[in-house]
C-alpha cells in the first residue's frame, strides 16, 4: 500500500495552507544554526516540522536528537541522505549500503516520514548512465527490505537534470515512477516518491507523472528557481522570488492524494544561508501564505 | 518527407568520422575570431562546415557572408537563432516573427542545412509554462510555411532543462518529437530536429526519442558536460573532457538515419573562448578522432 493511501484525505473546505503543515529542512539555516538551534528555533517560531541530515544528527547524537525533536513537538518530514548507490567499486558500494542501513535506523528512531533517497551521480571517470542507473536500482532493491523491517519509507527523489553527473542519475519523475513500479512488485510498502518543485518544475510530463505517483508521494519540497541562477546546486530561491508555479504544482500533488507536510528546503550559499535565521523563517512563513 | 530521408545513407564500411563531416559553430571561437576570420580559419585548418549566427552575418553583410562561405568551400550546418517565440506581448511577438522571417531568408541565402530553432524561455514575470509552450508552438506553425516557401528547414532544438526559464521551454527530445508531429500533419517538409549532446545526454528516454526522431534529425551538435560545471550557459567542455558518452549518442543518431555533419558548438567563457582559435580548432580535430 502506498504512503498516502494510508492517510485519510482532509475535507476540501479546510485551509490547505495551515501552519501545521509547514516544515523546514535544516539545510535552509545550516550556516548559522546547528541542528540543536534549528530544533529550538523552528519550534519557537511556529514551524511544525523539520528535515534532518544524518551528519548533524550523528554530531548531536541520535538519541539526543530524537528526544529534542520530540520534546519540541516537531514532525520529521524527511531524513537525509539515503541512496547514492551508483558506485561501481565493490568496497565503496558496500560502505554506502552500510551507511544507508544506518540512515534507515536513524529515520526510524526520529520517526521520519521518509528517508530522502537520491540515486547518486556518475562515478568519477564513468560515462555509462545506463549502468549507473542499474546499480542504483539494484541498491534500492537491497535496501527496501531493510527499510520495511524498520518501518521506514524510502522516498525516491528525482533531482534536476543539471546535477545528473554530480548527484543523481534519476532526473525525472517518470523514471522515479518506473523505479517505484520495478521495486514495488509486492506492493509499495516502505517505498515512496519525493516531489521537489525545484527539481521537476520544467518537466513537460509533470502533471501526468504526478498523477501517476498518486498514493506514492511521501514528501513535498519547496523552494524557487531564480531567473538568474548562478550555481548548479547552491542557488535556490525563496518561494515567490522565482519562476516556478508553486501553487499549481501543489494542487497537482494534492490531487494525487498527498495531504502531508510541505518542507521548505533552500540551498542558497549567496543569499539565504548568509541571513539571520530568524529573518529566513519569518520570510518562509510569509511566503507560505502568499506564494505556495 | 523528413530531412534525412532525402539523403542516401552512406555504406557502413566508410569511416563515419571522416573530416568532411566536421563542422564548427562560430560561437566556439567568438571571442577571438570575427565571422570573416572564422570562415578563413576554419577552411584553412581543414574544417568542412560552419554554424553561423545572424548577428555576425548581418554585421558582415548577408551577400558578402554567403559569397565568402561559398568561396571557402564551407557547408553551413546551421544558422541561428530561430524561434524565441514565447512572448505574450503582441508587439514583441510580431517583432520576433519578423526577425524569424529574416533569419529564414538568411539561411536560404547561405544554403544552411537548417535554422537552429529554440523555443524561448519564460517571459519576465511569467510562470505559465503551458501557455509559453502553446505560444511557441503557434509561432512555429506560423513560420513553417515561410520556411517551406524559402526551401529552409526549421530545426527544433531542445535545450537543457537548466535553461528552461532563460531560453527554452522545450527541454526534451520527447517534446520536440511531439511538436514535430503536431506541426508536420501534412509531412515533415521544412521541419527537422536538432540533437545537441549537451542538452539531452541526461535523458532516460534518450535512446527511444532519438529512434522516434528517425528521418527528422537535421543537425547534430557536439560538446561535453564538465563534471565541475560552473555556469548554466557558458561552461561547456571540449569533447572528451566531460562525462557524456558522445560515441554512444552518435551511434544512436546514426541508427536513426542521420548521416550529416557533426557541428562542434562550445560555449566556454572561462576556457575555450579565451584560447588561441588555432589551438581550439586543432584540439577539436584531435578530439573528433578520439572522443566522438
Amino acid at each position: 500500500m502506498g504512503v498516502s493511501q494510508m492517510a485519510r484525505r482532509p475535507p476540501r473546505d479546510i485551509d490547505m495552507l495551515e501552519p501545521r503543515l509547514l516544515s523546514v529542512n535544516q539545510v535552509t539555516t545550516r550556516e548559522r544554526w546547528s541542528l540543536e538551534q534549528a530544533i529550538d528555533g523552528y519550534a519557537r517560531l511556529g514551524i511544525a516540522g523539520i528535515g534532518t541530515w544524518s551528519e548533524s544528527v550523528r554530531d548531536l547524537g541520535l538519541a539526543t536528537a530524537g528526544r529534542r525533536i520530540r520534546d519540541a513537538g516537531l514532525a520529521v518530514t524527511g531524513h537525509l541522505v539515503g541512496g547514492l548507490l551508483t558506485d561501481r567499486d565493490p568496497a565503496a558500494r558496500r560502505a554506502r549500503i552500510d551507511d544507508n542501513r544506518r540512515v534507515i535506523e536513524e529515520a526510524a528512531e526520529l520517526g521520519a516520514r521518509c528517508v530522502v533517497t537520491i540515486a547518486g551521480g556518475l562515478p568519477v571517470g564513468e560515462r555509462d548512465l545506463v549502468g549507473a542507473r542499474a546499480r542504483a536500482l539494484d541498491g534500492l532493491a537491497e535496501l527496501l527490505p531493510v527499510a520495511r523491517a524498520a518501518g521506514v519509507t524510502l522516498g525516491l527523489e528525482p533531482l534536476h537534470p543539471m546535477i545528473c553527473a554530480a548527484r543523481s542519475v534519476l532526473p525525472t519523475l517518470e523514471l522515479a515512477n518506473d523505479w517505484y513500479e520495478a521495486l514495488a512488485t509486492d506492493g509499495g510498502d516502505g517505498l515512496g516518491i519525493v516531489v521537489d518543485v525545484y527539481a521537476v518544475w520544467w518537466d513537460p510530463n509533470l502533471a501526468s507523472e504526478i498523477a501517476r505517483a498518486s498514493g506514492r508521494i511521501c514528501a513535498f519540497h519547496l523552494s524557487d528557481w531564480l531567473a538568474e541562477t548562478t550555481d548548479l546546486r547552491l542557488d535556490r530561491g525563496m518561494m515567490g522570488d522565482g519562476v516556478i508555479d508553486i501553487p499549481g504544482i501543489r494542487r497537482m500533488v494534492e490531487d494525487a492524494g498527498y495531504d502531508g507536510m510541505r518542507e521548505v528546503e533552500i540551498f542558497s550559499a549567496r543569499d539565504w544561508w548568509r541571513r539571520d535565521p530568524e529573518e529566513v523563517i519569518a520570510t518562509i512563513k510569509e511566503r507560505y501564505r502568499t506564494a505556495v
